[in-house]
């Protein structure tokens, strides 16, 4: 390209990288001779110059083997995120955190892998604090999605998943079901807080005493509330619970096909909730009543958030969004 | 790092970038400098020097609002890529494909952002073959997952599912059904071609004539199927089918449904096979019968046949492979 040009190999670096004083006619007849060469820029070469990489970092718990349900989550973050990231011209790097791994986030940045990346499937837990706090300290640019850190003030887009339960559980109330339990995840996402939150502040807006005996414990699969559901079944007959709101759409669906083998119908002999309105909810007989979380639209705003003011060259102002979910009533629901 | 080690600025950089002789004591102090100093190589830096990124490219397609149906597929997939690229030392990068835009996945390598890739969901259209036949000219490092280009010997990892839906028919007609319909998905997609021939295999090796007037035409979503139940509908009643095979579980579900709620049920009053195996299988009532398609599986072993040789810096010998399949058997091929 050099001898195409008339001019010097560091010229021509100079040029393409767009570092030092040229002379207009000097650049113009290099990029003449790099179009003329069909020459494509090593984004590698440009990254190395720029020290930008054009990748925006996403951080995703390695599961042992991914089942549907864990990823309509997962699948409908990912696609709002890539579709936002794709009109900014960024890639998607995506990085598998091992559960037992220590969280080498900051690594990721100082080798210039990503200019910057969204969390998802945080726990509240030390290794994961820690990682955060040194990404912090360092001014990288990271944004939590569906997961606070009390206390932090980090960037996070998230649902509001407290209301959500409140809705479910007035909507329960106004049908007339009286022993409402809630089924929750682990209390390590703040998820999980939110909704016993939600759940909490409904039975105290209609002088229903709060039982923390009507809280059990599931870890959001489908499996765990299908274990359950043999516990389920005797508070159903002996009269203890009539309805039950569950923390994902999957432990709804354990419940509500552990109960129906053993001759209790969702919709006629107790009442039922669950939450992020997957697709999974349509499929079940009856249909789910499910709170509709948008994932999509989550991952969109965090992808938007953060590679806004990265594309324009400005700082970004912190952020902390909470978007509206909804109650989308099916015939799980019925009395 | 260099005052720290007592070495020049050049002399650090062929270290750290093991180019060029050192000596092996020069080499120890650059090294335990860089350890005092809390050094991390610069992937950029890094990959600069030895023209690799780390990245594993996949190209998915981008679709406008992903449904947790197709993405069964991608999912299982994605998991499977991930977990083998991670042993590997790779990072995954997700390249989203835009319907109607070029396919430049040749620049991809040029600008060095990948070092090898993989591509879901291709379909044999022009553009495609374009630009394939692009990577291949230039010796790049690619495989298809899930689909073939006749006549290339391009590197592919694919299952059987010409004998999934073989078996699906033989199942069919042993269960007494004899009128089987097949509701395939778009012909650019070689999946469908492997389907359609599994179907006439089938029908062949039982003397069962052929009619191409059973084969219907969806698009593999749900509500493709949903459409179609209306005019199965009336092939049920009059007699003319029995049974349906669908080319992926989301149509089967979207027939089960439409004609749920026309009064037909799957295993009473016709038969009826998905393809897939999805979570979705088992939520239906009654839960359908499906073919189960090793994603996970595919996904892992066409990272592992592509990075494996990368990793050793060996050129890889081009593979097709094909993996078995297993018809599961549930109730909406009951008879």
């Amino acid at each position: 390209m050099a001898r195409l040009a008339g001019v010097s190999e560091a010229t021509v670096s100079r040029v393409l990288n767009g570092v030092g004083p040229i002379k207009e006619q000097t650049r113009a007849r290099v990029m003449e001779a790099a179009k003329a060469l069909n020459y494509v820029p090593s984004a590698l070469a440009q990254g190395f110059a720029r020290k930008r990489s054009g990748n925006l970092g996403v951080i995703l718990p390695l599961l042992p083997k991914v089942n549907l349900f864990s990823t309509h989550y997962f699948s409908e973050l990912l696609s709002g995120i890539g579709m936002t990231a794709s009109r900014y011209g960024y890639d998607l790097l995506l990085l598998f955190r091992e559960p037992d791994e220590p969280r080498e986030y900051e690594r990721m940045f100082q080798a210039q892998k990503i200019d910057a990346c969204l969390i998802l499937g945080a726990q509240d837990v030390e290794p994961e604090r820690h990682a955060l706090a040194e990404l912090a300290a360092n001014g990288r640019q990271f944004c939590l999605v569906s997961q606070r850190f009390e206390g932090t003030g980090y960037n996070a887009v998230d649902a509001d998943h407290r209301e959500g339960v409140r809705a479910a559980v007035h909507h329960l109330l106004d049908r007339g079901f009286s022993r409402i339990w809630f089924l929750n995840g682990p209390s390590s996402y703040s998820n999980s807080a939110d909704r016993l939150q939600g759940y909490c502040e409904a039975l105290h807006e209609r002088g229903v005493p709060f039982d923390p005996e009507r809280v059990l414990l599931g870890n959001y699969s489908r499996t765990s509330g299908y274990r359950l559901s043999e516990e389920i079944e005797g508070l159903v007959r002996s009269g203890a619970a009539d309805a039950i709101v569950a923390g994902s759409d999957r432990m709804a669906i354990g419940v509500l096909q552990g109960l129906k083998e053993k001759g209790l119908l969702a919709g006629i002999d107790y009442g039922l909730v669950g939450c992020d309105d997957s697709e999974g909810a349509k499929l079940t007989d009856p249909m789910l009543t499910s709170i509709a979380v948008p994932f999509y639209e989550m991952g969109s705003q965090a992808a938007n958030q953060i590679l806004s003011p990265l594309a324009q060259g400005e700082t970004s102002s912190s952020f902390q969004l909470k978007l509206p979910v909804e109650l989308i009533v099916r015939g799980s629901s019925a009395r």
